[in-house]
């Protein structure tokens, strides 16, 4: 069992001694999305999205409509609806109306991180990067006009507001729009070198940790983001005090002081100790950005308690409470999590920002770790709850990524409280960091994509590892390694859970590996043109639901490869959505489809329909009459869960009932059936 | 096709001209639950309770404990909580303060109104009329003490918000309570003559007739009760004015005077046209009483755009938004509807008095119609989502009915919003005027109870009825005939739908019927002596939800006689419910059990339980692997679901998953099975 380094003397003084250093000036460059070279904790040390060149493929088409359509689009709307105006009203701009939610500097914040991202991607052309740099300098400047000589800085509580600030915590938002200050502090900085927006958020951040704590005014987070954002920040500056603040943050202890109800400290998954949660209740992006936040903190302290909480928080998640598309919270009632098995397709709430925490959350639960499982879930979420949350277009974005729809829509421009747009946009800018990293004694290989890696093993040897595969369409990966000199190091690679074979070879030599799910060492002296090549087994999946998630039971889901699919009604040659049932058993044909949806691969079974339609039938009879119910076979057209809902509106769903139950009614042959299944 | 009568210039002109006509001095003894001898669309006039004398028996039992348990304990709790104290400080007790939601004095309405059907009933003891005729006198003098000359009567909005009255109707419940003062004095007038409360429900009503209206101040029904109020207060004082007001209700004209807004017109299923709804939305008991309201005017008015409203809304209700126990209100959030087919089991709300609701609401159908597909609803709702609002100590209640749970406590002695016990005890207690009707040509059997009917044909004529059945625990009926001499008329016998058969016979002469769910019309010359009897096939059913239900499929109910049964934890051998199956096709053992649960009776089954606890398996696997894993034989046992929760708190469920499904994949017997029923 891993024993972790825990900064136990620092835990009982209240002051933290880590491994805290001076930075070096140039050491952004090394900077990942999340900095843990120094994290005592890490297993893993993810690369610098610079690091990583991105080749044709899934990925690079989607981030090309983020940088080209998606960023640009939704800076026009910030600035229509205000989100800009009301950092200028601050300086020189008085005239202007405050606009927009309370929270809206943060979705300007989180767009700044998406775009300083795109800078720091090899991607990225120099005309884009250009004018991303040209337009984050510019809303730099109007933050920084706005921020008070004191560091306060929030559009919000100003004028006739200043006198409630932090008044409010549960509600104001304001511990919640300095936490993406921050991170968009350190992206660009991360991305340029710049620490102009940087120091701004440690302003701000210096203001809230010398006047709050427990011996100071109280604070909690009502919406939690600012604890991941302050341990990035001890990364990135060596500073202690942000760690102590995230630890004070998590310790719960202004329960008193602040009145806290306990209907606002389940809702928020903040307010008590972090320690003290045994599973996921209440919104659930605040509830996994306290998770990420967490992770963060136990990745940097080891103390023990926190991943107690974090194994049963996961194992709450990954058991009971999440989504096959890796899309998070059941309900659209306080975008909550729902009690364990609550997972209503048609009903589900899975906000896009849900799964973007569940990509972020896995994503340091990963490197803290180095086991694949979180990996699985990272890529599940990635590829479907998050991969939903935006249009093939890259101008449309979903708040709910619901299971099955009756054909409502489900994208929009624009939301008054635009959360999800950003988001989903940080998260694919900064994808490529999410791919590779090192540990001590080798190289972590995440996902799969054509790309190339141009890095540094941590003994200093310069490495390259070209990765050329079809990825998700198909299985086939090779890497070859580049070093400049013979070099003994692991090579792991992750053999996805979903895969029932992985076909490893070594310079065309077959290697045994009997684990999926996990990352398979290759552990050798590597010379440069050595390859491994990769045959992940891309047959059909079909899928069901642990049989306590009652809306899902009776019903399959097909997946190949990384990624869930679904029927459209649209696909279904005028079948009705309602009337289609799946026949197991039967075969699944591949067709890949250039044409459609920008590229997919299509999936295609036969099944069957009602023959009349079941909206029409009762809605309680005998099972009998229900089983003796005539349906005639119909060809069914799945695709791939993220792409739906770009055509026309059209009912879709992922779970689909299964033709027949329990038949023993019907005829000696079911009898006969249920007997041998019995005895067997 | 019938033709209602309709009151065409009337509704053109604005004033109602209808069959209103000055009451007989003892016309109350005559008048049953609702009061339609006038009625001229009612085919059904319901008896007045009096007319019934119930025997020993199912409801007879619950009865008893309602009257002398729940009425003085509830009425305790009402005093505890101050309900009654608000009144008592507006007549001499300054000094209390005003206690209790908004809507608290209509809870006090429903407990007298509760009270009065007790003291028209031929079960209630002389001792307990007496307590309880000095109970209602002793309250109803406080109410009559706090209502102000001008006829305003609302505990909530005096002194320092007197300045408040009617200026939030949405929220206001102003209406809602002198709906059910209105209720209460007509159900006290019905049983004893006294006009003393009707007559403070008059003046309040009239105040509000006064002051309100297309040319006065705007009005609507925050929540929807009044309307059912002011109809049978037209029908009890001959009064059009309160049909009228009615009709301004229904008509949802003054959205632009009250600035409603869509998201409160659509929770409050008022204040826009009710005939432009087309299904159910929002607040679940809202929506019921509004059509219930609206079908007591249909019943008057024959206004043809009201009828076409309510059947869409039924067939909405029955074919896509009703729980199989009856119960209706699929959402907690907002107590309300859900979307079509979402019917969710342990999520249900299913609040109590919506399922009141659809009794009040189907008994309006029935004696509107005559069909005995609205009495099949009544009855559900009655035997089962209604009847388990109560526990069997007649103290506890619920809010919800979900049908499952993991084992929280579902009832409680008391709510701060109380609505459910007094309108579970109100039904109860005026449950004998729902048993038997009559019409121009004869009488209808709506409900099986032993009991006896003293009352007249609509031609004058005295005439019995016994009726002798061992319902709802088995099928047999027998009904004698009484009549001073031979008279000619029709009896109406209902076969419930649930029977497969009814083994008609009179005076022991099979006769020929062959429509289930239906009025089965017996027309001969009666003699005293003769007899009916019925013989109900009693065979559990094994019954399925709409495959679009998806929360419910692959699993199944039973149903035995009118009771939907459940599994309850505490009686499975200490198998986890949640690793039970159910097997199709295995025989249903019927047991009598006198000492279990106040006397019922238990299904029996074997079914199968998974041989690792389902909660440790994957949240989602490969379907083969579900197909392979091993369970072991269990017997199972069923309890009504009505009965549930009155041992220790413990899971539940009514919908059992079935073992197995679709095992096209597992065997070659599989897909022989598949071949087979696809050629069928």
């Amino acid at each position: 069992m891993k024993q972790w380094l825990f900064a136990a003397a620092a835990a009982a003084a209240s002051v933290l001694v880590l491994n805290a250093q001076v930075q070096r000036p140039d050491e952004w460059k090394s900077e990942g999305v999340i900095y843990l070279n120094h994290s005592l904790n890490a297993r893993l040390h993810p690369v610098p999205i610079q690091a990583v060149h991105l080749g044709d493929g899934f990925w690079t088409a989607r981030r090309k409509v983020t940088t080209e359509r998606s960023l640009p689009t939704l800076l026009d709307l910030l600035e229509e609806h205000g989100v800009v105006d009301n950092f200028r009203r601050l300086s020189g701009r008085p005239d202007l109306p405050r606009k927009g939610r309370i929270s809206s500097d943060s979705d300007l914040y989180k767009w700044i991180e998406a775009a300083s991202w795109a800078l720091a991607s090899n991607e990225t052309s120099d005309s884009d990067k250009q004018k991303l740099r040209g337009d984050i300098e510019s809303l730099a400047s109007h933050i920084l006009a706005a921020q008070e000589p004191n560091g306060y800085l929030d559009t919000y509580f100003v004028g006739d507001k200043t006198h409630l600030r932090f008044t409010d915590l549960v509600h104001s938002h304001e511990g919640y729009c300095l936490g993406h200050l921050i991170q968009a502090g350190i992206a660009y900085y991360r991305a340029t070198g710049s620490r102009k927006l940087l120091d701004a958020g440690i302003r701000f951040a210096d203001y809230v940790v010398d006047n709050f704590g427990p011996t100071k005014r109280p604070f909690v987070t009502g919406h939690p983001e600012l604890e991941m954002a302050l341990v990035e920040l001890y990364r990135t500056t060596g500073q202690t005090k942000y760690l102590e603040f995230a630890r004070y943050l998590f310790s719960g202890v202004e329960k008193d002081r602040l009145k806290l109800k306990d209907p606002d400290i389940r809702y928020m998954f903040s307010g008590k100790p972090f320690t003290s949660h045994t599973e996921f209740e209440g919104h659930a992006v605040r509830a996994l950005y306290a998770a990420s936040g967490a992770t963060d903190y136990f990745t940097e302290t080891g103390e023990p308690a926190y991943k107690r909480t974090l194994d049963l928080l996961w194992t709450d998640l990954t058991m009971r409470k999440m989504y096959i598309t890796g899309g998070v919270g059941s309900r659209s009632a306080g975008e909550s999590f729902g009690d364990a098995y609550e997972l209503p397709a048609e009903q589900a709430y899975a906000e896009t920002c849900a799964a973007v925490a569940n990509v972020m959350w896995n994503f340091r639960l990963l490197n803290l770790t180095g086991d694949a499982r979180y990996t699985d879930v990272l890529e599940r979420a990635l590829y479907n709850g998050v991969n939903s949350g935006m249009s093939l277009s890259g101008t449309l974005y979903c708040y709910r990524n619901p299971l099955a729809s009756s054909g409502e829509k489900l994208r929009n421009p624009w939301y008054d409280t635009t959360c999800c747009p950003p988001n989903i946009e940080r998260l694919f800018e900064s994808l490529p960091g999410y791919f590779y990293a090192t540990s001590r004694d080798g190289v972590y290989v995440n996902l799969y994509h054509n790309s190339e890696l141009d890095w540094r093993l941590e003994d200093g040897t310069p490495f390259k590892l070209a990765q050329a595969t079809s990825y998700p369409w198909a299985g086939d990966v090779k890497l070859t390694v580049t070093v400049p000199h013979p070099a003994g190091f692991t090579l792991y690679i992750r053999w996805p859970s979903w895969a029932s074979s992985a076909g490893i070879q070594v310079n065309g030599q077959p290697i045994s590996a009997d684990k999926r799910g996990s990352y398979v060492p290759i552990s050798r002296t590597w010379n440069s043109g050595d390859t491994v090549t990769l045959d992940f087994q891309m047959q059909p999946t079909v899928l069901v639901a642990n049989p306590r998630v009652s809306d899902e039971y009776g019903r399959v889901a097909l997946q190949r490869g990384p990624l869930v699919y679904a029927l459209e009604q649209i696909d279904q040659n005028g079948v009705a959505l309602s009337d289609i049932f799946y026949r197991s058993g039967t075969p699944i044909a591949i067709e890949a489809r250039k044409d459609l949806l920008g590229g997919i691969t299509i999936l295609k079974v036969s099944g069957q329909a009602a023959e009349k339609p079941v909206e029409e039938e009762p809605l309680y009879e005998p099972l009998s009459n229900a089983l003796n119910r005539a349906k005639r076979p119909v060809n069914l057209i799945f695709v791939p869960f993220y792409a739906i809902g770009n055509r026309e509106p059209t009912p879709m769903e992922v779970w689909v009932p299964i033709s027949k139950f329990d038949a023993g009614t019907i005829s000696a042959a079911a009898v006969n059936l249920e007997r041998h299944t019995e005895t067997r």
